[in-house]
């Protein structure tokens, strides 16, 4: 695997995730791949879950790390190509790239959405400027529009908790403060597309996702119809897409409760984490076994535990 | 042992001085126990001794360890119930606990004082709400009110210097340009009561420490007194503990001094460092043999060695 | 090797280069040196490739790593001898570098020139004092006025290029919008006297680097001149000397072109990076393979691991 960025990268999704799924049960079990590599991690933007779990999932490989917040540690980086560097940014991403390229075998990469510019946003700008300049393979940690690591944990946990083939998962839009990035439901739809389930995506009115990623999706501005029978709900809030990184006012009754989940099928509720509590879900969701979401955050290890050991050469 | 943040969670405390004492002789005899053991080291506040010595006894040990400044690496935590967190809140105390607690083996976290709510500060919020929510063992390394790894440090530099068993062992309040937290003189106070040490401590009127850690203890206001016949001075400055949080004014002349470590048997001279030079002691006592601040600074390391092979498993 | 803060600390530079090139292409062929043995990285200022390129050497030889960034994971260091710290300054560097040695077995040191005050940059006050207070070797990750790990690698990649024995090698000063340090230069400078190569420094009138190191050497204002039969031609800006820290104004004709480069000997252009395109050398150059400044950084890694290597006490 030359790149991960996108569920588009991975020639066999299934297989991918069932490599997960057997890396939890042997986290130890295959060390050899990763003596003598190094993964670099490159943090454009704050992190918890990706810094930990992608460095522990190295650590698991037998890989050594380097982590770098790129604004505090580093440079400030020119994207633009033909620039007179004579202002703020000090280094250009084609040298950033292929410098690091030369001290570590993989590079994982997180930079967020400017929610500015949505062709900026969806051209993925700076992720794939530094895949074009770095001569290793290149992982996303989030990207402007994208989650996969996440997704794939998503896929397993789900995998993981279902009580029935092809279950009813819901991804709900949900209230937040703050406009955020669509990158987490993006990666979600695409994902849940290659799995076998029934998916249905539920949001305010005005507050649908890009088209490319929802065509041919069930989609509804119903949210208790939504519900209705569902194996998982995912909650997650986005800004915008067609008032391009606009928040939504107004619809703090997308709050998921526990009245909500009641019209489930005793169903499953996740979330990417951070979650703003009694905000996107209340606590007597969250704090019931009916929620999934730490679960859903160890298995990001071993989401990118499986991305690392195919880019070490593994085949099985 | 399942927390470490305080002399009452050690149930042989001597026998945990005398590991220490042992690893500091052997320190890579132990490194199967580290073998696919991960530390998280999460720091609120800044860290030089804690940060390095804490990572070098894991190495030790053959852990990998991964360290996080929260607050500029991570999101910002939430820690009171039922809120809605639609502030500056990013992500609950809960959640993060229980999420990193899948990453590591074993947690460290380091969190000051705020010293404006006496309530809050030794009612220990963060630690306690971390390790509530946590699934490993926690160390503290220094929270609001202690700060054990350093008082264990102290206690085995005390053993290797001391010329007689039941040394007389001075906590000395010493001058600071800043308010700072109660933590390391909570901590020591605690320690030597365990220890077979004869403690006095000594302080300006109205910078008593708390009753719940002096009560028992012998206590002067006068320092020259307490010097006397000393075998070691560990100086320390703290705020006030009844107005609380209030820096002292007007004690400049409780610099330990040349001349006044002449009161003493020949004692030694303790601080847990960063120290203030000419403020809190004078280089002429800093800088002569009798300092043994650089040796306690290097125990640091044992102590917390000794701490995580504990936790590790290791009952010799 | 005892410290590694220029050339005069190697008993022979040569050997070192030829040391660094056979590390090349055995990276792993000395794990056993490193190992239960850890490099501390401490930087005071930003860095890419020294950060990286320094923590993979030591991964290649089997060693731990620790870095620190000192301003914002630390104290703030007192430098002065005597003074009474009742100010900004929280710890000395006395502490500081005794502590650090009790936890590392060799420590690097990054540190900026302030370009405030010749005598506080060319003495080398922060990284001598550290040296003075340290126990154990310390590598310098560039100081004030010096940057032999860069110089080192340098000479590896005008080693691997040159077409003939003695080579003209070229140092130009090139156009910046800020005043940088004389580090490089002068360092360059330096390691280029004890290589076999013909060696001509070029800059604008005014802009003269400090006698002490450039005495002896082929100087010209004229760029083009020397240009001319280039073999190599290492850019760098730097501020004036004489003039001291002050920024050049109106030499933005200094930039390296393609139309320069012709006049050379087919000759290589070099940076240390980060390099401002458009400004320092335009695109028409780096984007060519006449560059080489991705290879420069490459030998940073082996640089680095020559030198650890011969601190951990090897003979060959």
């Amino acid at each position: 695997m030359k790149q991960f960025i996108s569920v588009k990268d991975v020639r066999q999704p299934s297989e991918l995730m069932k490599l997960a799924k057997m890396l939890k049960k042997q986290p130890f079990a295959h060390r050899h791949y990763g003596q003598n590599k190094t993964l670099g991690l490159l943090f454009f933007n704050p992190s918890l879950r990706t810094r930990m779990s992608t460095q522990k999932a190295a650590l698991n490989l037998g890989m050594d790390v380097m982590v770098m917040n790129f604004n505090s540690d580093s440079w400030t980086i020119e994207l633009a190509n033909g620039t007179v560097m004579d202002q703020g940014t000090q280094e250009h991403i084609k040298e950033a790239a292929a410098v690091i390229s030369q001290y570590c075998d993989i590079i994982g990469v997180r930079t967020f959405a400017g929610l500015k510019d949505v062709e900026d946003d969806y051209g993925e700008t700076i992720l794939k400027k530094f895949i074009e300049y770095a001569s290793v393979p290149v992982i996303s940690l989030e990207s402007a529009t994208l989650h996969p690591l996440q997704s794939l944990a998503d896929w397993l946990t789900i995998d993981e908790h279902k009580a029935h083939s092809r279950p009813k998962v819901v991804l709900t839009w949900a209230p937040h403060p703050r406009a955020l990035p669509q990158a987490v439901a993006n990666s979600f739809v695409q994902w849940m597309q290659v799995a076998d389930v029934d998916l249905t995506i539920t949001f305010p009115t005005g507050m649908d996702l890009s088209p490319d990623f929802t065509k041919g999706c069930k989609v509804t501005n119903n949210q208790e119809e939504a519900f209705q029978n569902a194996d998982f709900v995912y909650a997650k809030n986005w800004s915008s897409y067609s008032n391009y990184g606009q928040k939504a006012t107004g619809h703090e009754d997308w709050i998921v409760t526990q009245y909500k989940m009641a019209l489930t099928n005793n169903g499953k509720f996740m979330h990417c984490l951070p979650v703003r509590r009694n905000v996107v879900v209340s606590d007597d969701v969250l704090d019931k076994p009916m929620s999934i979401v730490i679960e859903q955050a160890n298995n990001r290890t071993y989401a990118a535990q499986a991305v690392l050991l195919k880019m070490l050469g593994y085949e099985g």
